[in-house]
């Protein structure tokens, strides 16, 4: 069973495209994904769903239209569901997400950061 | 917001009992609790749930009834439900567990290390 076992790391060692959601695991409904992320995303929002971002390795910002928090290596925020978000990072910070599956990045705003769902690494 | 960011290991630091999950998230009906463990637990299942186990600091392992995967940091398993398991740690390990509101960390075995659910620190 010891294949079963998902090191974070490794798995974002996998790739390099930023803004490019990967699954690492499922549990029930839900999906844990890593992600690289640089520069500035889409502002969107979630309508049906809550969304975790914790930190790995480095800082992110998340701007809401009413303020902004700033996240570090341990540090995680849950976006409460409809809420507009847009995420941020000077540098390449490595990002794990939890979510529904099915969960599209962009949430309903689109754009050519849309990414495929369900991409396994 | 910034008051809202869950900083894990300083939600550790802030309990020493063993096997007394607490929690430190809640996102739509998921919780995130971090647990200290030490020693060996009790066999149990969920009999309706997977659930997560990802190390944030220390070295564990999870016994299953025809095999066992060691984990360290970084690292995350999903135990899919109705698997009996028992987790053990020879020093003292933290951990961050992800599963739905209402687990009760015995499953169904009750006994001495069943803890209150739905303790926040």
């Amino acid at each position: 069973m010891q294949d079963k076992v998902i090191n974070i790391k490794e798995k974002l060692s996998k790739f390099s495209e930023h803004w490019s959601p990967r699954v690492v695991a499922q549990m029930n409904d839900y999906q844990f994904k890593v992600v690289k992320i640089k520069g500035d995303f889409t502002w969107h929002d979630h309508k049906d769903t809550d969304e975790v971002f914790m930190v790995i390795d480095g800082k992110m910002r998340i701007d809401f239209r009413d303020g902004s928090v700033e996240l570090s290596n341990g540090e995680m925020f849950v976006i409460p569901k409809g809420l507009e978000h847009k995420p941020f990072a000077e540098d390449e910070c490595q990002v794990l997400l939890v979510e529904p599956c099915g969960v599209i990045n962009t949430g309903e705003s689109g754009g050519e950061l849309t990414a495929d769902n369900d991409v396994w690494v």
